[in-house]
């Protein structure tokens, strides 16, 4: 008998045949005494319906975001209504309960809000008379009661802190991948599935491209030390588990993936007089656009001149807002030149395996110096260290990279 | 200033540009001051439209009545968002809040459930924000916060009792006739707009068949005392006031219309013993298969064999039921016979204004027998009387009537 949080997005869920198929799923794979909370989205493109009808109200109707909430809340509230109707035509007791009914209890900032605090007995109430308990992702209440919603990968997060509330036995997110691979297997065909990954490698990954989880979802586990199961809808073979710390079989590999972000833009502020206060002046001005600046390396460019190189790199989304801004700064400075790149990508290994392995970052350089690839920034964190590639070297740098710390057998 | 809940059903509300409309008229009405409520059900279609998916998951989804409340709810609960952001696009200040915002307490008969109480702080706390407070009507929650709707009609009764439980000054029900007729237009082409009509009149006029307001909306509206008018989505003029008592000028009609029911038949039991007892057998297993009987009239067959005739009607939907259930209770009394008719329809006149005036039933049956038309059962209560006469002679019944008791000027 176990305790188990199932949660499916809205493609896996996307019309009344495949509800129906997800809840036949789940019953021919329930034993006995089981206890399951399913946590689902909207079904499909209701969502996206919905902002289309609020738009012929309002061209920008995210400005109303306490209405937006109490709109796109209702888009969970059919799919669930739906699948404990289809749990209950296959015979099988069950009942659905909105964000608010489940417990998930929010801030008040609606289209982007935090799940604050979880109330879980009415689901467990449901569980002991035998239902299975179908929650609303997404979703949740403020202290007024009014809907709010989480924000991207919000899904995702109920059902990871949910299955924390209730001290399940396991949470498991179904997706159209079958896990968690060591690289993107589009970019790498030899990337692989990997059994397991720590909450802190997983977070590295997506903070460094890795598309497959949310990082709040992620952080949500760790924070309630629930092992997450990243598995397939379209399989029932095992996927990925995320959790603390790994077990003995998968210790063998140092580091955990390759992540790569093709969207990234490099600018060099050149000349600087490098004074105290320099980069201070630069990325506060961007701080308060609120634009996230990532690799940042100041270089001497004229020892005796005492003027210097500032380099950084951002997301290609913000270039034209942060421009302006950078231009505005060096000619206060007067330096010489501001320079953008925007053919670059960024490669990055990360494995919390590196932690006292001093060789990692040789082995990394050592790959892509021997497939010809220039670096031009290096950044590291305790558990990940990327390199400033041209986007040209992408593909064949994350290639070696990949082939070096998880060689074909 | 004055406190108003103004009323909107789901033909007013079935499109963005409707919905906008909507908020115009509103807004162009309102006087400095007023503080507005509105109650508004789901877009046009919405409902059809959930209900045909969860036929899709089961043929009859209604067995799943909670779950059936889940789904439906969400109707309103797109109209009051979008409803919402067409005020605060045109400058408004406003705010949605779904029927267990607003406060309304109902029993737990899912798909049918009935107010139990009404704790509208958050609607007072919205309005005196400076808010249009937009309420989902057609449903409020259970004890247990569960979504409950109240069944046929349910949104004007939202509307009647919240207005009640605020104490506002008027409550306006918008619908696509202009008021409330004394006979159906349809039926007299001399049917007037009554600018007032009691509530009881009004409950017995819809007793009797006509259909612009439910039963229950009315009984909210004489519960709390709370006035309604109904009224033209489509015009900005007066309709009907129905309320507790008239105001002087509408005395002059003793009676306020003509209601008819085409859906009606008659059963004759023939030949029946005249013992104590005979009825409730009839009648009683009549109520235990829960068909509704309306006029019954007893009358001596042969008074020296004490035999006697039953007659009595009931809507003709129930026939098919009824048939067989009378024939059995017949057949052990060793009735004569049992006989159906279905060509036969129900015209009555309602009015307060007949009591303590015994000249009103000499009248209606005058105006029949002036226009040749057979009476074959009559039936009398407190403020109504009806006759039931062939269908072929309703349309010249009611003319005849309405004639009588409301004469071309």
């Amino acid at each position: 008998m176990a305790l188990i949080v199932k949660k499916f997005g809205g493609s896996s869920v996307g019309s009344t045949d495949k509800i129906l198929a997800v809840a036949k799923r789940i019953l021919s794979e329930k034993q006995p005494g089981d206890q399951i909370v399913m946590v689902v989205s909207a079904m499909g493109d209701t969502t996206d319906d919905l902002i289309a009808l609020a738009k012929k109200i309002d061209k920008d109707p995210y400005r109303f975001q306490r209405e937006m909430d109490m709109l796109l809340t209702t888009g969970e509230q059919v799919s669930i209504a739906l699948l404990t109707m289809a749990f209950e035509t296959l015979g099988q007791k069950a009942v659905s309960l909105t964000g608010p009914l489940a417990g998930m209890k929010t801030n008040a900032v609606h289209t982007k809000g935090k799940i604050v605090d979880i109330q879980p007995q009415r689901v467990l109430d449901e569980l002991a008379k035998g239902n299975i308990v179908v929650v609303a992702g997404f979703q949740g209440a403020d202290v007024k009661g009014d809907p709010v919603t989480l924000g991207r990968g919000g899904s995702d997060t109920s059902a990871v802190a949910l299955a924390g509330a209730l001290k399940a036995d396991s949470c498991e997110i179904f997706t159209d991948v079958d896990g968690v691979y060591s690289a993107d297997p589009r970019m790498v065909p030899d990337a692989r599935r990997m059994k397991e990954i720590t909450y802190d490698e997983m977070l590295e990954m997506a903070r460094l491209g890795a598309g497959v989880m949310q990082p709040r979802s992620v952080e949500m586990g760790k924070y309630f030390n629930m092992p997450i199961h990243v598995r397939s809808t379209f399989t029932t073979k095992p996927g990925t588990m995320i959790r603390e710390a790994y077990t003995m079989e998968e210790k063998d590999f140092v580091i955990r993936g390759v992540a790569h972000d093709e969207k990234v833009a490099k600018i060099a502020v050149l000349g600087v007089p490098n004074n105290p206060g320099i980069a201070h002046s630069i990325f506060s001005a961007l701080a308060a656009a609120n634009i996230d600046v990532d690799m940042i390396v100041q270089s001497i460019r004229n020892i005796e001149k005492n003027v210097t190189d500032m380099v950084f790199t951002l997301a290609s989304d913000d270039l034209p807002q942060a421009k302006p801004i950078v231009d505005k700064v060096a000619n206060e400075l007067n330096a010489i030149a501001v320079l953008v790149e925007e053919d670059v990508a960024k490669v990055s290994i990360v494995g919390a395996g590196m932690l006292g392995n001093p060789g990692i970052a040789a082995r990394m350089f050592g790959a892509l110096s021997k497939a010809q690839i220039n670096i031009d920034v290096i950044s590291t964190s305790e558990i990940s260290i990327s390199c400033l590639i041209k986007s040209a070297d992408l593909k064949k740098a994350a290639n070696a990279i990949h082939e070096e710390f998880f060689p074909k057998k």
